[in-house]
């Protein structure tokens, strides 16, 4: 077991002592069955346009058929869904919002034991285009109108949220004219954030709020200390890390948790893709710049990408900051039409996906294991954080495991 | 006149309306002669180690010559100096500050018409060694205690401070351990920021305090922003600029301007440097790793560098926030061994030193100049702002022009 092991087995895994009783004495020499239900840790991915479509109705015959294979292989394997809220797609005509489409889907996932996050509310890229006809002023009232009309709507179904998105950027990006640039060069990027997190809690205070970015510079880190010190409560930082250039490889991902870790606040890695295919050139900027009819997903890359999904997931579960990993586009053909999917188009997994799979529901989980308590009633087991269970003869008993290292439960029968 | 030197004189002149009288009447048909003495705008240099040593009485023969003969030049053209409180040079041992050393250099700027900055207060290069041994509380309280009495001992002669320098990569720095990339590691740029802004301020209320970096990208911009956020008094953003890899261009110059106007805070170019003779390879990051024994000045580099220099200086006068530019070694042979000084090692002129001389005090510049008053007792001239003195018979008055547009000034002689 190499260092990586060892710090996940440290960071996720608690050695849990479980004291069974009945009318206050042990239940003693008593066989039971103990599995894992879920992780504490959260495995995501984003939404799929085929699993929206499905869980609104809209598919029959071969495409259904199609999106309940990809959704099948999405909850065999992930605990955590990220939602599409892009505002230029939300509510392409203003006061038309997509609520029930989303809210369909966002049910679907909840009903499959998935958690589920809202991507994002407040960005440059893919804002509503009905923004340019408006004042600053305009343009910050409608912007918080959303987010108080959507953070409600889906409160206690949605309660997380990439609040800001890019904001490194967003007030020099100038690729095109857009509202929420034009308010930002007028705000500053930490009263933009603060605005936006302030509204967000204010409809939500139960919600959990990003502040994400793909620029892992000490910009970001900087701003970050800034909207610290400015006293904007952020509870996550999320880290956008599409690797469409290449895996980072330990190294460098080790020294950006480095980075990050110092605000001892949780780390998201939110959006994670690593390639089966070409990788796209070093010299390309901006990744939208890199377009192409065809990126088809190889052998070699395949077996490459498999390595380095086992090594990005193995290096940020050993680091104890870091709290979910969201892959991005469990399926080729999304984004860029990259072939960045655990799946191929067809949704037939990839060696990636089999491999996450055996660590994620394998080597980090607890199958349905048979124990018999010793004469203090007693059973042990080293498990990973996250929901459980126990089945005596028919009963059925939950328990969680929340704190890694050790854990005592007593569980009165 | 192209459009920087339009903007030059719309943001640099006034059109001043002088009147004089005596005893109440106007002073009519009196030819008068006007002259300036200095400008408003910061032209500086730092302090040159001959002047320093001239300055201590420290030089004779050839060697005093020769520093008298930069120091002449130094005066002729500039207005402000930027004086050396590297603490590693400062205090090489701990309770021995080089104060007078310092003193008698900043008294000889001062008495040949400069303004004087401290150059700097806390930065991770050329610091004291001997924090290496200390606690980080105690390398705070070692720094605090320097610039209470560094700023103390200086009052009323250096009311100018590089507080903080280069903080964005101040806790990133990883060439060799320092104590204060430790103490900023462990309290984050903004909180060092703070206690040294605040600690200098209390001691100084009179004094202009500079945060600088030579970091334009959005790290730096994103920190002072959080720096205004969390309530710091900034006084001026220092920007520094050693063209080492060559001159930025208007264009480049323009956009780094525009990024940083928006915070309506005085911008000065702290460290400018063009060079006469060849330039630094592209692919070099830290400029401290090209080191050459030879570095020559060439004539088609200082014919180069005299274009440069004088686009380099309109394009920042031209901007009105800035309002000091300080060129960084004023002959060859300082940092770095660079062929960067207006002045060849022998103190000889550069066509870069004349071109701007006569800028500075030519094509920007009221000669002395005969007038004759008018029927109303006025005069009226175009002019930049600064100091001036008007002689009448025997008589010499001084007066000064602070606001662009248009000054009117009653003078009773």
């Amino acid at each position: 077991m190499d260092n990586l092991d060892l710090a996940i087995r440290k960071n996720r895994t608690t050695n849990a002592t479980i004291t069974l009783s009945h009318a206050g004495l042990p239940v003693t020499d008593q066989e039971i069955l103990v599995q894992q239900k879920n992780h504490k840790f959260l495995f995501g991915s984003n939404w799929g346009e085929s699993t929206l479509a499905l869980a609104n109705g809209e598919l029959s015959g071969k495409a259904k058929e199609q999106a309940e294979l990809r959704s099948e292989r999405f909850v065999q394997l992930f605990n955590q869904a990220t939602l599409s809220f892009y505002w230029a797609r939300f509510e392409p005509r203003r006061g038309e919002p997509q609520t029930e489409r989303i809210r369909n889907v966002a049910r679907w996932y909840a009903a499959h034991g998935c958690l589920l996050k809202g991507h994002p509310l407040c960005w440059h890229t893919l804002t509503a285009d009905w923004l340019l006809e408006m004042s600053n002023q305009e343009i910050l009232s409608a912007q918080l109108a959303r987010i108080e009309r959507d953070v409600a709507d889906f409160a206690g179904l949605v309660d997380q949220w990439d609040v800001v998105n890019e904001a490194v950027i967003m007030p020099i990006f100038d690729r095109y004219d857009n509202g929420i640039t034009r308010l930002c060069k007028e705000m500053g990027r930490i009263e933009l954030i603060r605005a936006m997190f302030d509204t967000t809690r204010a409809v939500n205070p139960q919600a959990t709020l990003l502040l994400n970015d793909f620029d892992v510079s000490p910009a970001y880190d900087i701003l970050i200390e800034g909207c610290l010190a400015a006293g904007i409560h952020i509870d996550v930082i999320g880290i956008q890390t599409h690797m469409h250039q290449g895996y980072w490889g330990v190294e460098r991902t080790q020294s950006v948790l480095e980075r990050f870790e110092r605000f001892n606040l949780p780390i998201h890695f939110t959006e994670n893709t690593i390639l089966s295919g070409k990788l796209m050139p070093p010299e390309i900027v901006d990744l939208n710049d890199y377009q192409v009819s065809e990126w088809p997903s190889t052998p070699d890359g395949e077996q490459r990408q498999a390595q380095e999904v086992v090594l990005h997931y193995k290096t940020l579960l050993a680091h104890p900051s870091v709290q979910a990993i969201t892959w991005w586009d469990l399926s080729d053909g999304g984004w860029l039409n990259a072939p960045a999917g655990l799946l191929h188009k067809d949704h037939s997994p990839k060696p990636a996906y089999d491999e996450l799979l055996k660590l994620v529901k394998g080597e980090w989980w607890l199958s349905p294991t048979k124990i018999t308590t010793d004469a203090q009633g007693q059973f042990t087991f080293n498990g990973f954080l996250g929901d459980y269970e126990i089945f005596i003869d028919t009963r059925k008993i939950p328990f969680s495991l929340n704190e890694k290292g050790t854990a005592s439960l007593s569980i009165e029968l």
